[in-house]
């Protein structure tokens, strides 16, 4: 596998740079390394084993571009935000026509579109590409979102795919479209992983809260679940979880976590980029909330002492396995439905030919969302370009199955206290899109009152106010 | 009234600045103006009557800065956005040392924040400030949340009380703090108005699509409401609203108005910031999102024929007009205390010294959402500056009171699909505020599964991976 030339560089052997370039070197593409801390690249050379050969050390920038022969490729894999910039500044000196840099970390799309157009006026190329997969991704096979012109993916894109996941042979990797196009939707695919674990951690209240289940009977239930439509990561490893000892105590490991959830902002990004582009996804929003909510554990402890504490068990027979199945089966798809929904809006607003039905395949192997769900996705995506989902078989006729289902445990979650926000949020979200008249008329009078604002009539005629005086004024 | 000097300027004579003009006239500041195009300038003065003689035209910028005597003050009452910017571009070389430009407009905090300090230096000030009530407010007692520091406050604060809204003799006008400060507390005033008018929206659809009332049992029902803990303008109007008779059909005004709620930007602004700070406010985004919705009028016709319209009536005996009152005033204190809550983390990001009670009391009359809960708000607000209205009585005995009635409402609601997603989404962060224990533990787990993440152990040991092969790797 080894080659004469090295075409390839990387910058910054953190955990998922390290990770990243022994899958690049395994795969036939020798590669040259650096970090800032030289004795990191001397310790990541020494325990790279049989890879070690396809991997060049350097010990400064200049070391790196010297290493690499043209037309250079160099990968950063360093901290988002104003690392990249200074790396970006300090090799942009040492690059020649037709050189390449890409950042492959974790970059708010504004800053790769931001980037992309300040390279036009240099000599050297810039692309974002969003990898997903964690370290483990990294080092055998990420989900890989590029960025990019298609002059740039016809260069890089083999090796790309080379490294990338494979879902039954195909790779798990494609061209997103211009500019920020990959971070994009990179970023919608962690929104989309905040709602799927927050449905599965409101799922598994119900069932440990709820029901009284204990932790041999919650990773029953994942286990069984993923063996059937909900075969994913993230319920796989929620059975794996569950089924896990603690060491210390020799009780379930999840009775001794605290119930504070952390996030890195990438959830809260898709909030906002979706506010922006004006498409709800409340079941994001709900999860992004219930993670906050879930650090302020002084005042839910406060809240319970002044207003008793929920939630209380479910009443008898409210609820079961089959129905709490179905229940995250609906909020998957609607969930879903919201995501491809803003990728949707978001080619039309930044003219990006997202390939919405491929977004779903490179999905589908590699990345933390990855599940069997997504193969008929990407069908259906096929004949619901607008990324509705609900639209499309055989999602019609899976929320026409299990809608009861999910309407019942908000039901019986409610009145239990139970709180669901996302699976809520998810049901107000589909029953919204199936009312054909909204309260929204009452709004708009209320807009024009006080504003004069205005409104459209049903019967279409042209009397933009009503008979009251203040409309009148405007 | 007459005065010799003219300290006063106003650029901008739409609707908004032409009451401004007129209410500042009135109050005994003559003032000159200047509209782009001079024909409004003079049509403006023609009609303004016996305030005219206080009103002094300019139909340049040269004349409307030599019409003012030093120190200038010169209010720009121009859309939002870069026109503001141009509008200080061209002041700037006419201004002189001590001279100040106050932008009244619906300015986003962030462009305020911007120019107060571009203007450090200047040899102008700058000051952004938030005017709320509409026209009808703009022209005889608006809200006034100013921007700037306290000497700005000293100079001009008399003339924004004298023109402000009064509520029992106070006036509802105050320093805010620093920089954007006016603005971003406008800018929740208008996410919070969005909340309050999504949430009677929902209890319209309660009434008239779940219990089948007409018009006529309708208003009644605001208008006794209106009498009671809700006395509140948007109650007040809601009642009117529902009272007034369509000229064109002569059936129920509302009846004729389409369900196309629109939006000017400012809650979805709210819900972005509030998402920048990490402050759930669940109750402020289903409103935005309802919005958004309810402007989707064909997909929400497909989604009918596709699953079957909804909603349905509400089940004999479910609700009644108590119930309704009850979840209103629930919703209507967690909407308030999410918003306040939001003031405050914004206060500590922003080191505002943001007059918590103040605000609530400045609300209290000219705005939209003027009422008479936010009295007994100002009062909490002393005893809770944190802004978590939920702790601070009298709110946390009314929520104790009604949180039955909205956890009834929601689950009636949910039977029948109507959607009420910002009362739901409401309860449901009520009750994560009393679950001492979530699930996201179970995030948590996951997230450590996958990425290495680590957690904290509720025994506090020092122990924060979990005894699964992945977590262990990183």
């Amino acid at each position: 596998m080894m080659q004469d030339r090295v075409n390839y560089g990387l910058i910054g052997l953190g955990t998922m740079g390290a990770a990243l370039a022994l899958n690049i070197a395994e795969k036939g593409y020798p590669i040259a390394v650096f970090n800032r801390t030289g004795t990191v690249t001397d310790e990541f050379i020494a325990s790279a084993g049989d890879l070690a050969p396809h991997l060049t050390p350097a010990h400064s920038l200049q070391d790196l571009v010297a290493a690499i022969t043209r037309p250079r490729t160099i990968i950063l894999m360093v901290p988002a935000g104003p690392v990249v910039d200074a790396q970006i500044e300090a090799l942009a000196p040492l690059l020649d026509e037709g050189d390449l840099i890409i950042d492959a970390g974790n970059a708010n799309f504004t800053d790769t579109e931001r980037r992309t157009a300040g390279a036009r006026d240099a000599k050297f190329d810039f692309i974002g590409i969003g990898v997903s997969g964690g370290e483990e991704g990294a080092r055998h096979g990420p989900s890989i979102m590029a960025g990019g012109e298609p002059a740039h993916w016809q260069r890089v894109g083999p090796m790309l795919e080379a490294i990338s996941a494979k879902y039954k042979g195909t790779p798990c990797a494609a061209l997103m479209g211009q500019g920020g196009a990959g971070h994009f939707v990179k970023m919608v695919h962690n929104g989309i992983e905040y709602a799927d674990m927050q449905m599965i951690a409101e799922t598994y209240a119900l069932m440990h809260d709820g029901l009284g289940w204990d932790a041999a009977e919650v990773a029953e239930t994942f286990e069984t679940w993923n063996k059937g439509t909900l075969a994913s990561y993230l319920v796989e490893i929620s059975g794996k979880v569950a089924r896990a000892v603690d060491p210390i105590s020799g009780g379930p490991m999840l009775d001794a976590i605290l119930d504070a959830a952390g996030q890195k902002g990438t959830g809260r990004w898709t909030a906002i980029e979706a506010q922006q582009l004006g498409v709800p996804v409340p079941v994001i929003e709900a999860a992004v909330a219930a993670r906050n909510i879930s650090a302020r554990v002084d005042t839910r402890a406060r809240g319970a002492g002044v207003f008793g504490a929920l939630p209380h068990p479910l009443a008898a027979g409210a609820l079961d396995r089959e129905v709490i199945e179905g229940t995250l089966i609906a909020g998957k798809i609607l969930c879903y439905a919201q995501g491809f929904e803003m990728l949707a809006k978001a080619a039309e607003q930044f003219s990006w030919s997202l390939p919405m039905a491929t977004i779903a395949r490179i999905w589908r192997e590699g990345c933390i969302i990855r599940s069997d769900m997504l193969n008929d996705m990407a069908s259906a995506l096929e004949a619901a370009p607008d990324g509705n989902l609900i639209f499309a078989e055989p999602f019609t006729g899976m929320l026409r199955k299990h809608e009861p289902a999910l309407r019942r445990t908000v039901i019986a979650a409610t009145q239990a206290g139970i709180a669901v926000p996302a699976l809520s949020a998810g049901l107000s979200w589909f029953d919204l899109m199936r009312t054909p008249r909204m309260p929204a008329n009452m709004i708009q009078a209320q807009r024009d009152f006080f504003g004069a604002h205005g409104f459209q009539r049903l019967d279409g005629r042209d009397a933009p106010h009503g008979p009251w005086a203040h409309g009148a004024q405007g």
